[in-house]
């Protein structure tokens, strides 16, 4: 029993940075952003809300959100919604409410692995397409579903997260599909983690369509501002169950966890939530201005691994990249790294660089690839607002200096070019 | 996999009240107090707390519930707590991270028994003495603990409530030393759930002692502010783990199980939990005054059951009785009535009065008992303020009125003192 490897680095940087040192922190998926003013007001104004209340939250927070789904092509209503402190409380509420074993993209965001466990269930992991992450490849999943069943497993459970978190890329409409008609053929539910839907970095480009719209009969699809709105200290987490009977037992069984484990969403927070969920004006451009600036810094540390030599699924949503150091393996293994546990030993070691490793997501330890959340790149608060307003965010002194060391950092490894 | 039925209840009384409905609701354990106005300045003060930070809370609000503790004869320092949003979430968290499985007072609070479920655990109900609950008697503990190893079951960890809930009895010290002899004995980890602690309502007549006093190094306590300040809604909850090898690595698992399920405690909230474990004047007479409601309020309703024919424990901290109609059992199975769940449904359908039936809490299902919490028969909020001032709240107007129905309810069923 291992606490959260994400949370755990963080708390180690933390530590570290008490300590004097400099870091550069590309491990933790926190969008470090100055708090919107009116959310401060609105969570003052839910101060009120004291009682207990619903366990799903509230007729009018799960209104708004059920509104919030709506106007992105999935008719909800209220009665489908569900609250809680973070969707990660609800992603572990459906692990144990639904039986049987989960699968997973390989790699795939650590908590939904961890969760398995908790709950008692085995996880299969299944590679992800070269294109992008946060689905598995179709063949692959139909194949190792078979085989699990054939070895007697019972895979009931498929976790998507779209735009994915560790690759910061997001599955296009065609995979989607595919990947839903295997969920449908094998009798799969899934689970899509929305989180970062909001934070696609354009969304004509890469069109975003959720499983619940291909498959609503059998699609919960968690999300919450956590990333959003980068109030992930604020605990807000978001479940949309699907319509029928399969839907309403399912919703049913997570409420029943909800009220054994942490009775409801607290009041104040449902007060927020209520308020985000209806999208004014301020926070529609709060999240346009967030995701100009995510997209800007996340496609610059894209290049600057690639730069390297490392290659990488071009980022196209949230605050991640997944670069991928196997071409240079040859040079990586005669400096001793031939994993991922030691890249990122190294990194941390030689230049102060922490990231998330791909083995604690479920890849291969072999494999040469990392986690680097980019969101954490903005400095302090007033270089944050700086960053959120400008045109060209990376060429901000205290941007491109950070990315000039990460640069120095990769670069600093055993060459790749000289 | 149901709700949890004390939350199930309170959404049925809702609604059943939203149609126009009269109920006298007695089965929520909801302290439901207006919010004292310095609460609310601090959770708009805490609201650029938009970062995760520690898993287990910032270290200035850990601080201040170590500070709590020490106060209570537990020295404690900000490593051996953990914050989470309610102590209901750490106590499934406790439940996941210790193996085997649990002991629990006939009755106990509800969830205990279905948190074991959800963690894979079976339950060992054991007694509760004549005197009080919370805890169960010390012979039948160990008889119970040795069958139990004798069938193949693990019982590891035993679950107490000081004081109770339901019976909201406080185990004296003589007993609660007893039975910290039987667990060490047997070798079980003590869950100490005093949430309730500072609700006790002559701490001279009924003195407190802690398991941890006792067996310091084999309890964790559990609390939260949810009770004795009348904010469940705000979901704040606090553990206290033991010193030494065996407490830091529980508080490990503790905090990995926190790192997968929640995260962290809302930043907001603990800086309202920093605030009030500093326990500053305004919030010591908030406690006073509610103390001083609770119990008085309590023994009226005690005393309307036992006038009507039931044995009850008198009350002696929190805010529920648990009377038990057992001495008129003739009576009432004349009429129908020879189990809780009855009792419960005749209450209801003949008096609209809500109860929350023993067997939901573990107790024999043919049992005559049930839960009465008491909280919430202080009125709208304007009363509640009238009530919390009152030098005898039982004589306020609405207060005597609606003790008066539930006397009369009780006495509706079939006559005890025809």
């Amino acid at each position: 029993m291992t606490v959260s490897p994400n949370l755990a680095l963080n708390q180690l940087v933390d530590q570290r940075r008490a300590n004097g040192e400099s870091l550069v922190h590309l491990a933790f998926g926190e969008a470090r952003l100055p708090v919107l003013p009116e959310l401060a007001r609105q969570l003052a104004e839910g101060a009120r809300r004291t009682a207990y209340g619903p366990i799903a939250g509230g007729e009018s927070a799960r209104a708004a959100v059920a509104g919030y789904f709506s106007r992105r092509r999935l008719p909800t209503s209220a009665d489908q919604v569900v609250l809680a402190p973070g969707s990660k409380a609800l992603l572990m509420a459906l692990q144990l409410a639904v039986p049987g074993d989960v699968v997973l993209p390989r790699p795939a965001w650590n908590s939904y692995a961890a969760q398995a466990g908790y709950a008692g269930k085995q996880v299969i992991g299944v590679p992800i397409p070269a294109a992008c992450g946060g689905v598995p490849d179709p063949a692959a999943l139909r194949r190792a579903v078979r085989a699990a069943r054939a070895r007697g497993r019972d895979p009931r459970l498929l976790v998507l997260t779209l735009p994915d978190n560790p690759t910061g890329t997001l599955a296009p409409p065609s995979l989607v599909r595919e990947v839903c008609a295997v969920a449908a053929a094998e009798d799969l539910l899934i689970v899509s983690d929305e989180i970062y839907r909001d934070l696609v970095h354009d969304p004509v480009a890469t069109p975003f369509l959720s499983p619940a719209e291909v498959a609503p009969e059998r699609t919960v699809v968690t999300s919450g501002l956590s990333k959003s709105l980068g109030i992930g200290g604020w605990r807000v987490g978001v479940a949309r169950f699907p319509v029928g009977e399969r839907g309403q037992r399912l919703r049913d069984a997570v409420v029943s966890v909800a009220s054994e484990v942490w009775s409801t969403l607290a009041g104040p927070m449902q007060h927020v939530a209520e308020y985000v969920y209806a999208e004014p004006p301020e926070i529609r451009d709060r999240l346009a201005a967030g995701v100009r600036l995510h997209g800007a810094v996340a496609r610059a540390v894209h290049d600057v691994f690639t730069r390297s030599g490392a290659t990488c699924r071009p980022p196209t949503g949230g605050f991640y990249v997944y670069p991928d150091f196997e071409p240079v393996r040859g040079r990586l293994a005669d400096h001793g790294i031939a994993g991922s546990a030691e890249l990122g030993r190294r990194l941390l070691d030689d230049s102060g660089v922490v990231v998330l490793p791909g083995h604690l997501l479920g890849d291969e330890p072999r494999g040469l690839r990392f986690k680097a959340a980019t969101s954490l790149l903005y400095g302090d608060e007033d270089q944050q607002r700086q960053a959120l307003a400008a045109d060209d965010p990376v060429r901000l002194p205290h941007v491109s200096a950070v990315l000039a060391r990460l640069e120095e950092a990769v670069t600093r490894l055993p060459p790749t070019r000289s």
